[in-house]
């Protein structure tokens, strides 16, 4: 009788085993073991940065199992719900970013790459609307092209951190019209670029245009995530707000929203997306010259909204440095 | 003029603001508070369950994001990855549990639901071909149908943890052929029920069955998981193993694997499945008494696994018990 090892390939990475007992040289996989077993895999990972990503990755998901200790059937629950929200993605649909707003994770991963100095105006997340390109306007322009919504005057002055008015800077905006729809979610209701325009700073610095007050909106409310929010009681809202994305030479760009001061879900805001000085009020105004000004019969409606850019290069407030 | 608040409903749950600043009541999102907001979010939650495990995760991932600092290129990435893993999935193909074997998130939560007393067979992973009822057989029959492999005796004993043999036990056995495929991977090439069986143990707590040895296999080639493999250097393959499950009156089943001593990838298995106790060897046994008792000529391969199953209500061995 003897003992022949079943090597059973040319790449066997194991010696003979002298007996019964298996080599020392395996890994035990144990509760404790499992994160430094498994990170040890990416021992041959060419990428720097990959294997960095992936060894937190490891570290904080075994973290996660560890301390929930999830039963088999909580974990496949888990695992159907992500393949779910995988499934409900296409081309116009990602349930994924949806999931990552409404874990606040979207504005976390924004808040990270916006450490802005002090002054600057605060970024919030980019949103999925932005899907077209806002169509030049001249100064002054109306945007709502249906009329949806009480009018209002938006205005505003692209300023450098210094205070210094930035004349040819950039205003990207898109909004929701007054029943809380964007152009794109009702093709044939609401005219092409409907509430969406790109606009030059005067020589003053200055922006302003004609719009509606948005109304506050639900995300998508037809997947897993809209589950997710039933489930834990959460409304689905993010209170009315216009997206802005400012820009000008020599500065950081800020993507951002002006949210409408009043608004419902101001303080639940279902991506976690509002930061209190982007918070702004709508103003009833009643001057004839200012009116006369924006082409508009007073009184009206106004929604003042500066944006400060930091220069580039300007020193960013760091996590440690916030207040 | 007049300052107008512009409550756009009736649920507005904020204050009308006094003027230009908005309210304190609400939230500020930074990267320090983040995780803490978005656990506020789950105080509606009616499952206590839900909402401890979605605070531990909000709590680690936002952890996870903090350590990582993602750009939004990569987040994106990461989120691109989640979809196209998610999309792999249909009826007979679930790569997000592919995702979680090769994290040894699978090993982990396994390991969690089964901590056995010491002395008990370690547990593994189930697999995902088990799809399929294993054909009861009697002690002794032939499951290689193919007959693609080194044949090979499987024999051992079903016992308690105090070493009673357990009679009438079940001992349901799974496993590749010698080419690395199991039945419902090659369908029209190997015969339905291909190497599965289920046993019950003789008077002795005894059970056998010839078979042949198998081979290592690769985890599916085609999915994201496998570029996340490839990118990171690492290789797809399991080393060779018999799945079994054992079961008895009165005891806690084990779910686990015999792993094939000597075979390549035993300290590198893919879903870091293997336990050192679980390593078997094949040993050729030239004895024909021996031979003629499993229904073969000498010599012949042997391998000898027992199980070892722990009384129903057996004080498990927590995390902290393990050494
Ligand atoms: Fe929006
Ligand atoms: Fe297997």
């Amino acid at each position: 009788m003897a003992d022949t090892a079943a090597a059973q390939g040319p790449s066997a990475r194991t010696a003979p085993p002298a007996g019964r007992d298996a080599p020392p040289a395996l890994p035990d996989f144990t509760e404790e073991s499992s994160a430094a077993l498994v990170n040890a895999s990416w021992a041959g990972t060419g990428d720097d940065r990959l294997r960095e990503v992936l060894t937190s990755l490891v570290t904080h998901l075994h973290a996660f199992v560890r301390d929930t200790e999830p039963t088999h059937e909580e974990w496949e629950k888990a695992l159907r719900f992500l393949t779910a929200v995988g499934q409900k993605c296409d081309d116009t649909r990602q349930e994924f970013i949806l999931l990552s707003d409404v874990l606040g994770v979207s504005m976390l991963v924004d808040a990270i790459n916006n450490r802005k100095p002090r002054g600057a105006t605060d970024s919030t997340v980019l949103g999925p609307f932005h899907m077209v390109d806002s169509p030049p306007r001249p100064l002054g322009d109306e945007i709502s092209l249906d009329h949806v919504g009480t009018p209002c005057v938006v205005a505003g002055t692209v300023r450098s951190l210094d205070g210094t008015p930035l004349p040819g800077a950039l205003v990207d905006v898109w909004q929701a019209n007054g029943d809380g729809f964007y152009d794109v979610q009702q093709p044939g209701v609401q005219p092409d670029l409907n509430l969406r325009g790109l606009f030059t700073t005067d020589a003053q610095g200055r922006y302003w245009f004609r719009s509606v007050v948005p109304r506050h909106y639900p995300v998508p409310q037809d997947g897993p995530v809209a589950e997710l929010l039933r489930a834990t009681g959460r409304h689905p809202y993010r209170p009315a707000h216009i997206h802005f994305i400012g820009g000008a030479a020599g500065h950081q760009p800020v993507t951002t929203h002006l949210f409408v001061e009043g608004s419902p879900y101001l303080d639940s805001d279902a991506v976690f997306g509002v930061k209190r000085e982007l918070v702004t009020p709508v103003r009833e105004v009643d001057d004839a010259e200012r009116a006369a000004g924006f082409g508009v019969a007073a009184p009206f409606q106004l929604i003042e909204f500066d944006l400060v850019l930091a220069p580039e290069g300007a020193s960013e407030r760091s996590a440690a440095d916030r207040g």
